[in-house]
């Protein structure tokens, strides 16, 4: 299995809108990407205000997502809900 | 839900031993903490040569494990695995 995370480091004056994050933006993610769910993280303390993590079959499935017609509209949303640059992780999950 | 999230940064010419770290420090980290397991990524691509990632019931469980006699002795074995400085997170996990 392969897990794609989403980082969202705090960043000096930046906004992170978690509500519309839960509600819109990473259902749209999940959707687009035909996944069964994702799991979403809400920093408590640590670099990151935010995290999601998608998980995926193989490295195989996960270039057919990334490059998906409906990809341009998960990216075009970003700014509906934080000024923060996310970052991006892709791990193989060790069994 | 508390997710720990323990990060690995890329490092120049830092190492890292995926053996090592499965087979003898998360294990190790699972029995101190007593929790149910763990789930650990191999970084493929991304900003972290690996992670780690532990669910807690709640903060409040978060704390006494941080506090354990035990959580002395996995920071001791962080060198035998890795040269890289963690990187800790706490997260809400949002349903």
């Amino acid at each position: 299995m392969i897990r794609l995370s989403v980082f969202y480091p705090s960043t000096e004056g930046a906004t992170f809108d978690h509500d519309y994050y839960r509600n819109k933006h990473v259902p749209l993610c999940v959707k687009t990407w035909g996944l069964d769910g994702a799991e979403i993280d809400k920093g408590v303390d640590g670099p990151n205000v935010a995290a999601v993590h998608f998980k995926f079959e193989s490295l195989d499935a996960v270039r057919p997502a990334m490059a998906a017609e409906g990809t341009a509209a998960v990216l075009a949303d970003v700014p509906n809900y934080t000024s923060i640059t996310p970052v991006l992780q892709t791990s193989e999950i060790v069994d």
